[in-house]
Parts: C-alpha cells; sequence; structure tokens
C-alpha cells in the first residue's frame, strides 16, 4: 500500500499577523507613475549658475543660453531659469496634459501648461514627446 | 519653460561648425551623472497636498505622516513638508556627502546635509544609502 503524501495545509496567517505596516495607502494609484522631467530653480546669471552646479555636482549640460539653461542628472533634468521669466517649478509629463490646461506650443513640439497646487506651488505639466 | 533644447542652435557657434549642437559643453562632466533623490515643496497641511496629488497625477504614497509624505514618481520623488519644517529645496544623492556639511540623522535613516547654492536655494545633500 503506497503511503499517503501529505500535503501541505494552506498557510494561514497567523493570528497578528498582516497588521497593516505594508498595506497600500488607499490613495495609492497601482498603474506606472508619472515621470518628473525637471525642476527649475530661479537664478539670476544663468552662467554663472551653470559653473556653480556643474563644479559640485555631476551633470551634464542639456542646454544653455542667456536665459536658461538645462542640466541633465542621472534620473531627471535641473533647469536654471531666470526669476522674471519662469517661477520655480517642477514639470510632470503627461501624455494628457491638454486636460490640465491649454497648451502653449513650443518650437520642439514639446507642449506644456502651468498650474498652480492649492497652495500656492508652480507646476509645468508637459505633454510627452 | 522654453523648450528650445532640439531646435536651437548653439550660442556663438562658427557658422557651419557643431551644427549637430551635440558636442558637449567645456564644463559638461563625462562621468555618470549625480541622481536627484526627491524634490520637496512646502504645503501647509500634508493629508491634504497628498490627496490633490495623487488624485491628479499617478504616483505612489511612499510615506505619510502629519509633517511629510513623500511621493514616489517613475524616476523620482516629491516630499511635501511642512514650510516651517523644511525650506523649498531638491536633494542630490553623493556618496561623498559629507565633504559638503556637517551630515545630520534623519527620521528615515539616511544622512544629510543643507547647503544653499550663491543664489538663495536650498539643496539637501544626501548620503547615498
Amino acid at each position: 500500500m503506497k503511503k499517503r503524501i501529505k500535503t501541505s495545509k494552506p498557510r494561514r496567517a497567523a493570528k497578528g499577523q498582516n497588521r497593516g505596516a505594508t498595506t497600500p495607502k488607499p490613495m495609492s494609484k497601482p498603474s506606472k507613475p508619472d515621470t518628473i522631467h525637471h525642476v527649475a530653480i530661479p537664478v539670476p546669471n544663468v552662467a554663472q549658475a551653470v559653473e556653480w552646479y556643474t563644479s559640485r555636482f555631476k551633470c551634464r549640460v542639456e542646454y544653455l543660453d542667456d536665459t536658461w539653461a538645462l542640466l541633465a542628472f542621472a534620473n531627471t533634468r535641473l533647469a536654471l531659469v531666470l526669476p522674471q521669466e519662469h517661477p520655480s517649478h517642477f514639470a510632470v509629463s503627461r501624455p494628457d496634459a491638454n486636460k490640465f490646461g491649454d497648451l502653449v506650443a513650443h518650437r520642439d513640439g514639446l507642449n506644456s501648461v502651468y498650474i498652480t497646487d492649492d497652495f500656492g506651488n508652480a507646476i509645468e505639466v508637459m505633454e510627452e514627446p
């Protein structure tokens, strides 16, 4: 006679487990997160700011002129902008950026709109290339 | 912010030279760029701000309490902080963060130091985990 093989019982959570510490917050979204395209900070002189940042941090100058610069870091970009042209802000890429407001077209084909959160922070919502 | 990266010619480029505009600027660094760990913006009420951001953008609540929250985007994080606790800033991860100043241990176990650029912007330099 064949020995009956014991099968393992279904695992049941022991009392006291599942304390909720790792349960996702209700507001979390399961889908792929949005990308932060850049962070922008105001500087009075773009060239001086580029020198300041590139001499201290490892980053690549992706664009530079008298009015703004874009420094590429490993995962996102730092924009150095003149305060009279742009507010301090960060930019989120969205395929449905137009739902956030009327997009402004730029020469390279990237469109975006500035919005403000309920707390006074500026956000640029950019159409994904 | 104007997006002229791909279409603009380099400033002062000699006629006919560097037509692709891909020549690295002298200040560019060839080594692997640093990572921007997070961007932090001030909000008067953290829970309300989490609700505002998670209802509009795809991001995951990585941490949340009464005094701050961390929202994970695809490539970096957005920190929502109380203005009386932290300035608006962005954080750069560096293995040699201690060279930027005396590191302070934070409740999340990471050590960092706040510095200010020559133009009044706050930067948190964080020791890489």
